[in-house]
């Protein structure tokens, strides 16, 4: 059934403008009767199409439910802006994999240094990125792109998560042994190509986040984040 | 320190000719004295450079160890073919991960079905793509990237492996309930964009494959491999 996310909690009524309504009209050549889901914060609402005219679309919601596709964990990914298109990738990936929070930050290695305005232009479209993988995956909320933040505002960030973590590749605790916290807010930083220098793990460990080590290969730095959102959801039972 | 794949096992003396020559005295500058790496087998030849004259290069083995990276499973990926150039992206991720080979085969509902001579010619270019997955990851094997197989012969030779899995919409075990074989080989099947037909996750049943379900995300079939290459080498001490 197709799937569409809405901005706020929907009462009875579902009103549906501007592409998604012509998604429905057009493109999936929906009819007054059809039904489908709309997503809000984790709740599946289902819906059938009570009229359409135009650019609008007018559902009615039948019944909601918790989104069974739902993590019961929130993953925040805070990822060190790597070249290229490489974050695209990652933030494909980490929303169909169930992160629910990507925060690109600015590291000492950063070769990519986007400052704040051009980051900006390029936010709408990591968004929208997010929100295609979370349609395609079933998800039931569409994980957030945060705007850049340097490398404090980062750590900062991350302390209101009940578990942080740090991919570091000069050694720490795997992965298998990390008690992980039931429902709880989790976040990992990851680097850029380069890593993170010895100043910035311990200060990230003085902020209380554990170090952790893949092992012996050494990923490129978009493999990382992918790798480490399917174990962990696997670890918690939500994969 | 450098490192590249010498296709025959090692004497005391190698002789390096072609692009890896060329790479080590034009592009990485190397000089008589320098270290380097070459891998065979999963073991590591510390190599010393006894002399270099046009496009040659020659090397002494100074001592030799086991490929620290390599992991104690043999991973094969059996992949239905996708479109597009996701089949590049799915051997760059799987054999940085740990994956040994390779082996892209038809499945009822495969999209892009190139004939074999057309996909000889490709062969060559994922061959090489994971070679430079494998030496950028510091594996000690290139992964192998077998011919194109149909859905039967990749049955067959999923035979060959201590535990066979199939990935499965439809549901099946969980990768954390699976028991995974000790230093085993491990075959893990994984469907197209339209996943399998009914019949053919019978037969792979049949076959000895136990189905195996990544939970209700739906991933694309390029997350697939990826992510379930993370989760066997988590599960298995790998990662």
């Amino acid at each position: 059934m197709p799937r569409f996310f809405t901005p706020e909690k929907p009462s009875d009524i579902i009103k549906v403008t501007g592409s998604d309504a012509r998604h429905i009209g057009y493109s999936l050549r929906m009819k007054v009767g059809d039904c489908l889901t709309f997503c809000h914060g984790g709740t599946d609402y289902s819906c059938v199409i009570e009229s359409m005219s135009g650019d609008e679309v007018i559902c009615r919601v039948e019944k909601s439910s918790p989104t069974l596709a739902e993590p019961n964990i929130s993953l925040t990914i805070y990822q060190a802006y790597p070249k290229q298109d490489k974050l695209e990738l990652i933030i494909q990936k980490t929303a169909e994999l169930g992160a629910c929070r990507i925060v690109p930050f600015l590291s000492a290695r950063c070769v990519a240094r986007p400052d704040k305005k051009t980051y900006e232009k390029k936010q709408a479209r990591f968004q929208k990125i997010a929100e295609e993988a979370a349609k395609q995956s079933g998800r039931g909320i569409v994980p957030e792109i945060a705007p850049l933040m340097d490398f404090a505002e980062a750590l900062e960030d991350m302390k209101h998560c009940s578990l942080s973590l740090l991919c570091y590749e000069n050694g720490g605790k795997r992965l298998k042994d990390v008690e992980f916290p039931q429902n709880g807010c989790i976040g990992v930083m990851i680097g850029s190509e380069g890593g993170f220098e010895r100043s910035e793990a311990e200060a990230a460990e003085k902020a209380g986040a554990i170090p952790i080590w893949l092992g012996e290969r050494i990923l490129r730095c978009e493999t990382c984040p992918i790798a480490v959102t399917a174990i962990i959801m696997n670890l918690t039972d939500n994969m």
